[in-house]
């Protein structure tokens, strides 16, 4: 079946393009939407790599253009950017919009199995197969190279993307990402949801349960700030140093004195990210 | 009389501080905004330079910080950058939220002469005494060094105070800013309520009529997008160009091919006008 793609805007941005789409997506049986950073490089015709980006909680694909500094280096490193909303909006599913932890921008990027979420609240799939058809129709991306990244929730949405896809993802890093969702309140509540009560059936979409479970991948970059006022009931990075410790996982996790949960950290530390990927996408 | 500075809130970035204040201002009647960006030297107790920023319309004291990307680029140069608020909010005149373009977010800059804005629209007089008084007390700013610029209605906000000052702001420079208000829409409407019919009472705030009247001020950078969707109604370069010239006020206007109007201009571009405030600041 063709796709359609709807441009919503395309801005001008350090030699490259900004630009926000729409489309009507199958996996999440709606409409969703993106955005793309297509850098100078990518004019004259060049495929360069694809750098994925998974945005936190209450977030929309316009949040990491907007606040997270990344283009002026990506323009430098000829990366492509691309970020997916956090969720489907406008379902129609009854208390959709009512609670900022579950439902609309909270889509965890997992496949919700119950109802009413699973016809919609499909992000994994949307994001590791959908979106990247899509980009690669239609944008100049060299799909052989993917890196993924993420922040808070997305940073585990990055997470999980790579664990269950090993052999593709050749870079992989994170921002404070939630470390096991089935052990931190946003996680369990987030789950339970849209994966049931069972706490069996959440495994396949925790970060440390798929490493416990033999999953690796490439060596992985964490920021964390010391000030985050989510890090020690929700994002529990010692339970992700402790699950790669005894994975034989390669971690570099970095604590950032003084450093808060918001995109004024984020931005503080993308280039060491971008230049991260950057050396396995572009190698 | 003792100044109270209250914070909203602080946040660590690039090894410096972004913070957001908020006072009751004497020059505009009530609660005023602004932010700093404190650079890591002077965290070690060194004064540093003080770089003011104007916004455009419906701007606020977040939309630099968020937007711009200038933190990175300000903690290696040493320099502060000081963000106001774009007018009083909240003041209880009527219809003060109903336009855009004037009132709320629209204070152009100037010290309102006609009621009812005259006892809270009083920019230029916040911006250039009580402002810098501010950050003098509670920052460490080095106080005889200051530059300023701007975006759109703020780009010519930066205009005004320096050549009413020529004496005062060691660099300047704007981003596409607004060229002469007397000459166009938004400049004629807002000085019109604010300065009151007779376009005579205008000049004063005019940039190119200042610069016509015999203010000098140093060598001005300025950036325009060529797709910027305000250029020829609004912005019209080409009377600032012409009025420098006339006046042999030395100009630097850059046009910047497939840019628009808003920070993915602004923040490609942020970087050459920060090296070009720090030539002067930092000599």
């Amino acid at each position: 079946m063709e796709t359609t793609l709807q441009t919503v805007s395309e801005h001008a941005c350090f030699g490259g393009t900004v630009g926000f789409y729409k489309h009507t997506s199958q996996a999440c049986g709606g409409e969703m939407r993106f955005s793309v950073y297509v850098p100078p490089q990518a004019r004259a015709g060049t495929q360069v790599p694809v750098l994925y980006y998974l945005s936190g909680l209450s977030c929309s694909e316009e949040t990491f253009q907007i606040k997270a500094g990344a283009q002026r280096l990506a323009a430098e490193l000829g990366l492509m950017l691309v970020v997916p909303d956090t969720s489907p909006r406008h379902t129609g599913i009854p208390q959709e919009d009512a609670d900022w932890e579950v439902g609309t921008a909270a889509g965890f990027y997992v496949d919700a199995t119950q109802a009413p979420w699973a016809p919609r609240f499909r992000m994994y799939s949307y994001v590791t197969q959908e979106l990247p058809e899509l980009v690669g129709k239609h944008f100049p991306a060299r799909m052989d190279r993917e890196g993924i990244f993420g922040h808070s929730m997305g940073g585990h949405g990055a997470l999980i993307c790579a664990l269950r896809q090993p052999d593709r993802y050749r870079s992989v890093s994170a921002f404070a990402p939630i470390s096991a969702p089935v052990r931190c309140p946003w996680g369990q509540k987030a789950f339970g949801k849209y994966l049931g009560p069972d706490p069996e059936a959440w495994r396949a979409w925790d970060a440390t349960e798929l490493l416990r479970g033999g999953a690796r991948i490439p060596p992985l970059l964490v920021d964390q700030g010391t000030r985050d006022k989510f890090l020690t009931e929700q994002l529990k990075p010692e339970l992700l140093r402790q699950a790669c410790e005894q994975a034989g996982q390669p971690l570099t996790l970095r604590t950032q004195d003084g450093y808060d949960h918001g995109y004024y950290f984020v931005s503080t530390f993308m280039a060491d990210h971008l230049r991260h990927h950057a050396a396995a996408l572009t190698a």
